[in-house]
């Protein structure tokens, strides 16, 4: 049986590490450990390493991510990819390519992403010492029909979760 | 339980990819289905485009198989992996790195590769058409300690093929 790919698309700081992250130990607590975390940060360390972030590289970067995901997803290990992935027609398509493709949009205003900002990014991108950072430089193409909206800037993490499982759970528990 | 990588190294055309190809569809066979082949010229198309046959690209390379091979071992997905990989830090490198690694030393003197040459690619790098060919302008370090060495010049594909079911069986099929 294929595996599912859960992917997660939104800014930088929108939450899609955390809800990825929070998923996935919740699969593995129900005996579900037949699912591997993509971080789209630890992708880049190890699958990705060289891209930088032009048009061409981002792309690049998600078509790797995407066949990653759809060799797993062969051998019925889900993926939960997590990664900014700004452009639009990247991310259709790995939805054309990759069987059980479901989308989660995590919806925040670029202004909260920004006052979310732990780790500096956003400050260091306004100060010009990072560029091509999406929000700030470089575009983030919003999802038109993703298969989940979560906006995280009016709900709590419990409750993004919440709503999250909800939608999942028919599609992954069930099988 | 975490799954096999069986890393096929050698010159071009000493026979890496026709006996991983033999090994997969063998044992897909045999019903074992949780087994991925990744073969260095294929891979090379997705996970690794853009590199190119420096060592420092060459290394890079095997690092993305063997990190790739290692999250796929993690769900229990056999990896047999047929790839130059030339140079033996490399490969050592991997055989730290991945838990139950199994090295094939595809032995063939570079002669004799060459007779084979059906894409005709020693030919192109003797003529200086490719650069960084290993064998002809790029080194090949042989392993000094692999699990099995397979000499195709003096072995039919058979015998070949034979050798290594044999070596192999008792440590995948047991499982």
């Amino acid at each position: 049986m294929k595996g599912f790919t859960i992917w997660f698309t939104g800014l930088p700081c929108s939450g899609k590490t955390t809800l990825a992250t929070l998923l996935h130990n919740h699969l593995w607590e129900q005996g579900i450990a037949n699912v591997e975390l993509l971080d789209g940060d630890v992708v880049r360390q190890y699958l990705t390493r060289g891209l930088g972030y032009s048009k061409q590289d981002r792309d690049e970067n998600i078509r790797r991510i995407g066949w990653l995901s759809r060799t797993l997803n062969k051998h019925g290990i889900h993926a939960i990819v997590a990664a900014i992935s700004p452009y639009r027609e990247a991310r259709e398509e790995q939805r054309r390519l990759i069987e059980n493709y479901f989308e989660v949009f995590v919806s925040c205003p670029e202004k909260i992403c920004e006052q979310r900002d732990v780790k500096g990014m956003y400050k260091k991108a306004r100060q010009g010492m990072i560029e091509h950072f999406t929000g700030v430089d470089d575009p983030y193409e919003e999802p038109l029909t993703p298969d989940l909206v979560i906006e995280t800037d009016t709900l709590s993490i419990e409750d993004s979760f919440k709503l999250l499982l909800d939608k999942l759970s028919a599609k992954i528990f069930r099988r």
